[in-house]
């Protein structure tokens, strides 16, 4: 296929309706906003789009949608398909269906819940390899899966369909010994980084982009920053890096990953519905509380207006606590 | 639903065919020996039998097979359904259709992948168990999954649908703690052990039975060391518990799990085909090796035959090793 | 020297005065009480002793004191001497002085802070094990040391130096699989467990016996469960554990390791100064809430009195609460 | 005292003679070295120094000895002591000794073995420095020793002697989420990273500079990297950064930390003994084996020599390995 991945990527969630399912015209119209705000790709299925709590068939559909929405936008934007299924056998199947679809490649975790030898790693990735029309890029996760090791991804890295890896290791001594070793072997191979923070130092680094989640709430940001970078505008692309750390951690640890990203993307507009395994009341006051916090983090950078009640929570008197507490409890009854 | 839930269960493989299909010939008949050697009850879908690797409609065909053969077979064998699924609504879905055939009780892990609070752990169990029609245990694996802290299953002990609890966490001091706090609030809470060392001093300890894997390779030896105990020959039992320490160490820790389980049911006449994401010619001499060695030990007690070269490593001379090499190797031309 | 090292092992902790020097007479005092309530053998400078947190002239000078108090008490006390130190060379001059001073054997953890490969734990045990005239166990604790690994156990086990293991990995399938690899081997080899909640599973699974931190807060009960278990009485034995669980955990979960085992020393009357590097003002009403729990734990089986408050949380009325609070902020002022 | 701590601090490691002792000739030369190769600063018994190997009059005694070349070179070196003792009291102790001996701050790891709260934790750190006379960097090395959470740091950072924080964790998020909560409250808080292969991504990302191990190997390179950053050469300061990682992995991955150091400065000519708990022969033998990679690797950049048989180990005849190993097995002999 085409010339390497580079840039930024967003793993965009996925909106459910009422009734839990796909709501396929809000997925169109999440898609449409990140495509007019300029993201360099997008990464349907990734660990943000809550890839292992869809059906197989789900999957698919929300590749479909992605591709149908980028062909209408008629840009190149470029998609990057999460595609780990349950097995090899499926899992080619499926690459292959996202290569028909025109994806420019799909995104690998290793194997998840059991362990596995790196040996093991090496030979199912390999096996994939050699079977798939799709290129592939290895994805390392080892909060959520087994660990793709360096010598792992070094081992694969001459393989034609394996073009690059994307790194969510939260370690950037990793992904610099992962590049270090890889480029004098092959120079096209591509390193995104998939940890917010570092997405500037990873660049300046030498790395070729990242599969960012905050960039589905702050598109604006995130782009602004990676195009700073690449005009050589260091000091703006950290000012704005640091401008978004408040948010990052906000969304990182208000609640079980992603639910931040979901209360990030409820702020901007969309109607996310609510998480597949996070049905309770407690859940849903959860959400409206990070997502007030998001809010007024937006809304310090012009994207969003700030909650009606103002966001200095220190000056906030106790009625006004009682009244938001029970608007979202009456809300709850509902 | 009826009493108690207690005794061995088997959490048994599934066999696949040439072509990576569930073999469902070789199924029957591997349910078949379990129920004429006299197993207490029968575990589908556990993490033995590799549900994640299955298809969501594979995992329901295990299931109903497995419950024809119960039927067929005209005794009181319980099934305990591994029902874990990619979100609650299809959780519950499986739960109940479990129910209609006949199954004893469900088996859910916390949700895998994603890390996630007791508080949601709670809620997610909580709301599962308000909507089926199945009893539901609490399975502990957190070497694989979200932990389920002792605290949450407290928490969730007095819900009339949640009836005991599957600890594989190799960790008596925590299976001891659970009981302690639960039996004096709830005396018919059941509580199985899923670690195979561990079986008899869980037992005497007041335990109510276990999910043992090495019940699938030995059901006669694993049952004979519970009615040992049942019947209060704690030093027979004792015996049995420890001549079966290497056996489980060969095939707990001879290549990834559970490919060691896979090769012990070789051992015992079935044809288990491939694993679905252990494809190489690698993985398929491993497998090899890890079999010979269980043979070897399962050829002790009388259960198989010992290989045709002997278990004597140390006096195989070269030539034999050479020759087991290349019959291998050749195995793998094919 | 004499044979097997066997029975309940008090891992003691040391009493400090006003000035935080170790408390001479107290620590007299705490070993008389141990021994004339029948401890099997005393154990100072373990982690329970706080070895790391005292200098290295302070370790040797308690081996000194309990060497007294055991010769005065004229019984056959073994005493298992923690002997860590910084290296090598002051770990075998440590321990040849432990063994002029009586000493049965010296206690070796692997080297702490540092990760060190089973190679060189190997080595590390093998060189002090040909230079001391002291014997050794090898004391396993992966929770604050590195960990010694089941077949370096198993590599060290025909030095004749090294007589045995203590293990607190709160791990039962480890120190079976150790016990079942060494007994054919070394058949004298001593296997005590370090884990409170599983002592008894531990001797009726073959174990010699364990090192109990509570058997210094009540080494009356553990010693009746070691004496009903030597006796054959198991179902005595299991209900005196189970009575102890609580105990244990509100004494493992009260604070840092070891503050709940300070507390509980000083529920039994002993004055055992502050922790040195739990100096502050929230540590030491932290301290008291532990203490009063543990209180109420042991006075319901007759060893010492309720507190005045009396045991009912529930039923204290505000203006107690707020008069314990009072007290105790009133002694930290002084 | 005097401004802001900042630049390269070497973690220097220390020579023992052939009984085991501090060579203090050696020490002296070692440190002239360094402050002729125009380090910033001196940071002795650091994790790289071995302090926990130490005895407590030898760690001051190290101090004393930097101290005192210093001082003879007559240059502005600060020196950064490493200064953790067994408990709060002798770390006071010391902390004020190294402020008599002309220290610039003492660097604090929290307390090793036990595991703490970050209450306690806290606290420990509050007592230190209301009760010493000199500065206190906190030391974050999670890979040893009990973590300091970003919100410990965060709540100590206004506490006027402390004044900084060296981060060993190799988590470029965690120190720049540090940075970006305290500068706005403390701007003229230190920020030393002590990861090797991320010293110039930190000092782009804000940091103040490192405590680099490897500046003790090969100092020319490292303040070349860092004079190459403050004269704003990135793109040289990248290029070296790239070329030391092969180096660093050899050291950091060359046998256990830090005996691939040790090999190091052997290389560049110090005579270092042998490592404190590393006496056997295969340890020795692995030493060597590390001091070649790494004098191959140094070698490319004209500090060394390549050794004698060359560094092309594919073109290496069996002969030639025979010969190395033959003349490393008589050095052992000896």
């Amino acid at each position: 296929m085409a010339g390497k991945i580079e840039g930024i990527f967003c793993p965009h969630m996925v909106p459910f309706d009422a009734a839990g399912n796909i709501n396929e015209t809000e997925l169109r119209r999440l898609i449409d906003f990140l495509i007019e705000r300029g993201i360099s790709g997008l990464y349907p299925n990734g660990s943000t789009g809550e890839f292992v709590r869809l059906t197989y068939e789900e999957r698919k559909r929300v590749i479909e949608i992605v591709a149908e929405q980028v062909r209408k936008a008629g840009r190149d934007v470029p998609i990057l398909a999460g595609a780990a299924e349950a097995n090899i056998d499926m899992t080619v199947d499926t690459l292959n269906y996202y290569a028909d679809l025109g994806c420019r490649a799909g995104a690998l975790i290793a194997p998840s819940y059991y362990p596995m030898s790196q040996e093991s790693i090496r030979d199912y990735f390999a096996e994939i390899a050699d079977r798939t029309r799709l290129d592939i890029l290895l994805y390392n996760i080892p909060q959520f899966s087994n660990e793709i090791a360096v010598k792992t991804v070094v081992s694969l890295c001459e393989h034609p369909r394996i073009v690059g890896t994307k790194d969510s290791a939260r370690d950037l001594p990793r992904f610099m010994n992962t590049m270090n070793k890889i480029r004098p072997i092959r120079p096209d191979f591509s390193f995104l980084i998939g940890c917010e923070e570092i997405l500037l130092a990873s660049l300046i680094m030498g790395g070729d982009g990242g599969t960012i989640a905050t960039s589905g709430v702050v598109p604006e940001m995130i782009m602004k920053l990676y195009n700073h970078f690449r005009d050589g505008r260091i000091e703006e692309a950290t000012r704005i890096q640091y401008q978004m750390l408040d948010l990052i951690e906000a969304m990182l640890t208000g609640g079980d990953f992603p639910e931040g990203f979901r209360a990030g993307m409820t702020v901007r507009g969309f109607n996310m519905g609510r998480g597949r395994n996070h049905h309770s009341a407690a859940a849903k006051l959860h959400i409206e509380t990070i997502a007030r916090t998001v809010q007024c983090l937006i809304s310090e950078h012009g994207l969003v207006d700030p909650p009606a009640e103002g966001c200095d929570l220190a000056g906030i008197d106790e009625t006004t606590v009682r009244q938001i507490v029970q608007r979202v409890m009456a809300q709850l009854g509902r």
